[in-house]
């Protein structure tokens, strides 16, 4: 995973329940903190895809979702969320996430979450309406790619 | 993933503070869900791979996790949650995880989970201990993999 | 706290991922513990004080909640959770927690958690509705104090 | 509980993993932000109270907190997290905590946690070291109230 693909990069500071035995963060954590990361930026791009969605005309859901872990964060470690949406297919689309100790620079861990958009009442895949694309394209250029629709 | 294969077989009742604001079980807990049957499996096993193994002669990190979404799980449903050692290499071995609603055999979810053997002091991968290796072939017979060593 | 004035009694198990950097359950997963006794409490009971409470004609919020920690429970341990409504008065009642370790009957935690019943939109107490006093009653008889009320 | 005895505050956000089905802070996160309210103050007065401090001379447990819930947190909404020991008697303190909405200073909580100073080996009671006692005094003035020991 290339970091300098990455546009968007949110902060959170490691809380002490958040850590376990080992005195390092539980592996179940960062995918607490990459699901933050990704909130904000669907915040940041001015995207409503929160509670309300499950109510209005189409719903995203979370159907993978990949960590590697490759160095542990610990107790009151300042952390570098990045996140970037790195692909919109015809019904789904890709988050990239990567987790740096903001001091360090050293890296954390990496995440894939891929999403499908269904219809609210049928539950079938629909097409990732336009203007969710255009907005993460409009960010992103060409680092999302744009696979399966002109 | 295919349930025959699976020989060991934890349960656990989803807890209410573990459901969302859509009413359905937070993503994340299904990480927790699965390291709970990796656990029971081990401990099923007479495997122990906890506390104490980071001040032994060896130790074992989560390298990866992955959990493929396949149905929501709610409040109160009795979960089976299915877990074996699905191949060992030299130094790593991965978990499959898989989680039906008891009632229904509602396929939930299903996780991979890759954990590598290190050094305690240098922390460079090792070999996995043959004894670790004998324990899980004895249970599992021909359906855990070997790979790169006879 | 008197284990003998409790009725009702639902267990648990400590699950891995809720014990701290200590070896011991972390201090606030004792919250989620006594919820999940009053939860199977009122599930006992046939009262519904859930989610679709929000959306009914009354609503019930939890305004104080204290535990008192003996001793520390473990990875593993199964525990008794004890629950009881203690006392019901005009507009809140009193729900008393008790934790003990099942094959020691150690005693781990007691609690006390005070709910108020609001008017749904006003967010006015208002009266505890007959029909629960009469449950609670009906099942805890004489423990079960009834505070200002003929 | 008085805002203006507080001489301590620590600020952190409502995480979207903390919100429950009712859009709102799950009651047992209140304990973890308070504890979190703790910590920092211990670190902004040089008292390490930690992970080391159960393998050194003396050791500290919890021995009840308590939360009064005034109203409640969102997501996202950044808070005041107020801290101070409030008083120190012979081998017990007390810390008081109190939680408000930055933007509004709306009142959200309120903690009293109480804490007992252990012999590491014995697990009896001893006196709150004099270098804890000084700590606080200096920090807290006045407003600390000292009990049970001249």
């Amino acid at each position: 995973m290339d970091r300098s693909q990455f546009k968007f990069k949110t902060q959170l500071r490691v809380r002490n329940y958040e850590v376990d035995w080992q005195g390092i963060v539980h592996n179940a954590n960062y995918f607490l903190y990459f699901e933050l990361g990704r909130i904000e930026y669907l915040k940041h791009l001015g995207i409503k895809l929160d509670i309300s969605t499950i109510q209005s005309e189409s719903k995203v859901v979370l159907v993978r979702n990949e960590v590697d872990y490759k160095s542990p964060a610990r107790f009151d470690d300042l952390l570098d969320v990045y996140s970037r949406v790195s692909y919109i297919k015809d019904s789904s689309f890709g988050f990239e996430g990567l987790i740096e100790v903001t001091s360090s620079q050293l890296l954390v861990s990496e995440n894939v979450a891929v999403h499908v958009w269904l219809h609210p009442q049928s539950n079938a895949p629909i097409t990732v309406p336009d203007s969710f694309r255009q907005i993460v394209q409009k960010f992103e250029g060409s680092s999302v790619e744009m696979i399966g629709r002109k």
